[in-house]
């Protein structure tokens, strides 16, 4: 071992021990006759010194280190003159009797500090580097300490950690496999997981009861800022339960992992909340409940006074944004900017300000009286000195959400979403259908094998549109702070109703057989009832760490094409390998050289 | 919840409580007016009772049941007339007040029962029915069981699991890679990893000091009974360390995993063996040490009595074997053609018989006399009753290999092979270098990045090839039973070791460059010293569970032409698919159909 101690747990207690510390120098400074270095470690920093009266090998030592350097130091612990508090080893020095420096280092290309003044790629590039700095180290053991308390309670709940291959099936259906092909079946390929659902669902059939697995999974799509092409979940299934018990489950693993992690209670019961009414109220599946704001509805009260764009809108919404009745006209154009842009999709934005004198004014004081828009504002439950923000459209659902990325937009200006305050949701009842014009038929909101409700059986063997639409999963998503951490559903296990789903789907026999026939006939013999659901891990672990950003909770992250810059990878492979596995590229024009 | 109670846990004190079981029928039985279900889950099996004067819907539910229906039964806790000593629940059963059929079951291909009567094939379609059997179930609830035991050990020693990518980079050396192509980097390849060899080295360089991951790794290779081409390893990597810190900590994990899931106690400490002594009396890098039968060297005492075969051969070898002097001519046949088999590939064996009457006799009485066969003998080391088996050759260490398997052969013809019984081993003090005649250079016996021993340092930088033989690696292996169960080194930390290494192996600076560049250039940058190792997971497993075949210990294994038969993959894609990804399949023509 190079070192008695790490450079994060020497005490005032220790004073007077000689130790050996190894670690990289952070920061060498001369104070008068005073030497320092900050020697740092995974562990933490401890401050080293040498008066200039000290051995001569020491000082010639000194001399010699640049930043980054890995030494070996030798010396007494001391207690400091003057105590650094911001660290736990603030209160001691190591008075220095040798120096050793293991291994020399290049000046860095940016600075190993919390706040690095390297650029995101040319931090990428020297990602072993770029790991040096605190933020990311924490982020990296905090997601080593959340993974461990999941397995804990996961453990103690009877769950199997049961791993599940990584080389499968190309499925016909859902996002965009990546694939392998297979040397020794020219021809064939393999494909990665998107997840281990079929699997996972075997393992029911096959008795396992109750499966979990802290899995990577992989999906070639189009990358956007929180997308990785190979991410991590928490897998789980369960036998013998009904949506009820799914819930405890991992309502209990959440508030365990919260309480171990982060010494943070959060709500209990965790509160659920309709599908229904998080569209309605919210405009979004996955509502943030940290503040309020509601989204009301003024198809009613708007209606009416010959405002030719209101009066032919199918719905109208709003929120009532608390005391920012004296935004200004720059301000309310730069939310109706917001609202315009391609994302939100709106074609403008209505205005109704609550001044605090009393006065109402709104950008169509044309059509409405001060009355009418007290009226409106009473719909609104706006009170004096709020700002009223409208939208209408034909489509409830659209306006509702363009409402939600409002809501969210003045939540962020106001301050109210505190990345440290933590509010989970289940979002429940979700419709098991969803009904496309285009295509002229239903598709499954989850998946083909989600279970419909119990209760609205009888609606789901109906004829009619409006029954059908009606029909509520047993779904579930578990949501925090705005985002969706994890869903699932408890799975059909019986085959009529896998039949009759089919049908509702417009899935023929033949079709269901060609793509799913491997499961279906698995589940011929003696398919336990069952449900589980799935966590995206590097979420909760970012969301956990109080950051929006999935990459500073990964090692070696891809960037947005895709690209391990720091290694170089995709990149071309040789010609034999391309031989041996019987596959050629045909590259379009544009990439050939 | 489908149930209140799992099959396994109900016992005497349950007795005349109402409880819901849920679970598979294993087996119904009729016996005079008593009718029995034997009711499975993962936990146990119950049995359930109705006598013919029961409720009707019970009895009538009965008579429609079938193996591997899956069932609710609702009944009350009774003492069994006759009790089964052989399961936990043997001493209950329940008195059954109504059955539920949850799902039906087709028959299956074949008996869900300890020792099916399924062959291998069938059963690897069926996968998830013959995962319901008790060895299978056992070997992945123990698989479970120690993962979790290594993951506390680790953390509890301030070890990270922290995630490595999956699509990384091909890399030109080793093993085969699988490779994924890119879509979004058309003509671009990722590659699966073969294990995060660099990954946890830049981990080290970025200061994460212990890191550890429970990871799975692919390679391309031919497969054989005990390979698969995705695979699970224990991977760790350690900095400021020296050879014996790292042996210290996985001899501390191996012996907690042996305690806590085995409740054996593991030899302590581990006993250590150099790999030469491992090659001159074992013939193995990795010596089955539960029983002895040690290889001597006849090199000397069986030359000159005019019997060419041994008077012109480099070595002479062989093995005494306790108890076999009674072999039968036919029996001795039998071992002469277990060596010529190419396998082995010796070109004959030669076999002294010490008889218990006192008496030699062996296949050279020709040419050597009783006494020169006593002498034999002697340095042999053989008592009366044994038998001597003599092999020779050119090549001492390939002769040492035959007798090396030969005396495997003989420990598990005499049953000195107990699964039952744990004989760890590190082998240590490998050699750095293996010359190869052929290429007329030396390649690394590990990888270009392990460590000379320090103490050979000087010999390292000699010029004289006996001296670079001559040069141990600070490299080890960890091997239980005759099985290699891990294996690791101290790395290179120091550039110029690094050079001088990349000079003995001849490879020019362009060619490090461009193979190793990334790697040389991270290191530039404040390496620490460090090393570590990596265990095979799933032999671990196997051996833990007292067996050789690994496919039982994985939920879903490829067979050996690397097809998972139950999903049928690999498998053609779409021809979408392969547009977008670039590639065209190139079949050669024995594969076009």
């Amino acid at each position: 071992m190079y070192r008695t101690k790490t450079c994060g747990e020497l005490r005032l207690a220790d004073v007077g021990k000689e130790v050996t510390l190894a670690g990289w120098v952070q920061r060498i400074r001369k104070m008068g006759s005073l030497n320092f270095v900050d020697l740092r470690d995974r562990y933490g920093i401890t401050q080293l010194v040498a008066d200039d009266n000290g051995p001569v090998e020491v000082l010639d030592a000194l001399k010699g280190l640049g930043r980054e350097f890995v030494i070996q130091a030798v010396g007494t612990v001391t207690e400091r003159q003057s105590k650094n508090a911001k660290i736990p080893t603030g209160d001691i020095e190591i008075k220095l009797s040798c120096i050793t420096v293991l291994n020399q280092s290049l000046t860095p290309p940016f600075t190993i500090e919390d706040e690095s003044d390297g650029g995101e790629d040319l931090r990428a590039r020297y990602r072993y580097l770029d790991l040096r700095r605190n933020p990311l180290k924490n982020a990296l053991m905090l997601r080593h300490r959340i993974a461990h308390e999941v397995r804990n309670y996961l453990d103690a709940q009877d769950f199997l950690e049961i791993e599940t291959p990584y080389l499968i099936k190309s499925t016909p259906e859902g996002a965009r496999d990546f694939v392998v092909p297979s040397r020794m079946n020219p021809g064939q390929f393999y494909a990665l997981p998107q997840s281990p659902q079929q699997q996972k669902q075997l393992l029911m059939v096959a008795g396992y009861d109750r499966y979990f697995q802290i899995v990577r999974c992989f999906r070639d799509e189009d990358l956007r800022a929180d997308r990785q092409p190979e991410f991590t979940q928490i897998d789980c299934e369960m036998s013998f339960v009904e949506q009820e018990d799914v819930l405890n489950v991992f309502e209990g693993m959440m508030r365990t992992v919260f309480k171990n992690v982060l010494n943070v209670e959060i709500a209990n019961p965790i509160p659920r909340m309709r599908w229904y009414d998080a569209m309605d109220n919210y405009g979004s599946d996955k509502p943030d409940i940290r503040f309020g704001m509601t989204i009301h509805d003024l198809t009613e009260a708007a209606k009416g006074k010959g405002f030719s764009v209101l009066d032919g809108a199918e719905y109208i919404g709003c929120i009532s944004v608390p005391g920012c009745a004296d935004y200004t006209r720059k301000q309310t154009d730069e939310l109706t900017e917001f609202v315009k842009r391609p994302q939100v999709g709106a074609k403008g934005l209505i205005y109704i300000k609550l001044n605090a004198d009393g006065s109402v004014k709104s950008s169509i004081d044309k059509f409405y009286s001060p009355e009418d828009l007290k009226k409106i504002a009473e719909v609104a439950e706006a009170k004096t000195g709020d700002l009223i923000l409208i939208m209408s459209g034909d489509n409830k659902r659209k306006v509702q959400n363009m409402l939600g990325t409002l809501r969210i937009e003045m939540g962020n200006r106001l301050g109210l979403r505190n990345p440290k305050e933590f509010a989970p949701l289940w979002v429940v009842d979700f419709p098991l259908l969803e009904w496309d014009d285009e295509t002229n038929r239903f598709y499954a909101m989850h998946h083909p094998f989600t279970a419909p409700k119990p209760e609205h059986m009888e609606m789901f063997y109906s004829d009619k549109k409006e029954d059908l639409e009606a029909v509520c999963a047993n779904a579930y998503d578990f949501v925090l702070n705005g985002t969706e951490l994890g869903g699932g559903s408890i799975r059909i296990h019986n085959a009529d109703v896998q039949k009759r789903m089919f049908e509702v789907l417009g899935i023929s026999p033949e079709e269901a057989d060609y793509k799913f026939g491997f499961m279906i006939n698995a589940f011929k013999y003696g398919a336990p009832p069952h449900g589980g659901l799935a966590f995206g891990f590097d979420r909760v672990c970012a969301l956990f760490g109080g950051s929006d950003s999935i990459r500073d909770y990964i090692a070696f992250p891809k960037n947005n094409t895709g690209r391990d810059v720091m290694i170089d990878a995709p990149s071309l492979i040789d010609q034999v390998q391309m031989d041996e596995l019987c596959i050629k590229s045909v590259l379009p024009e544009s990439d050939k050289k």
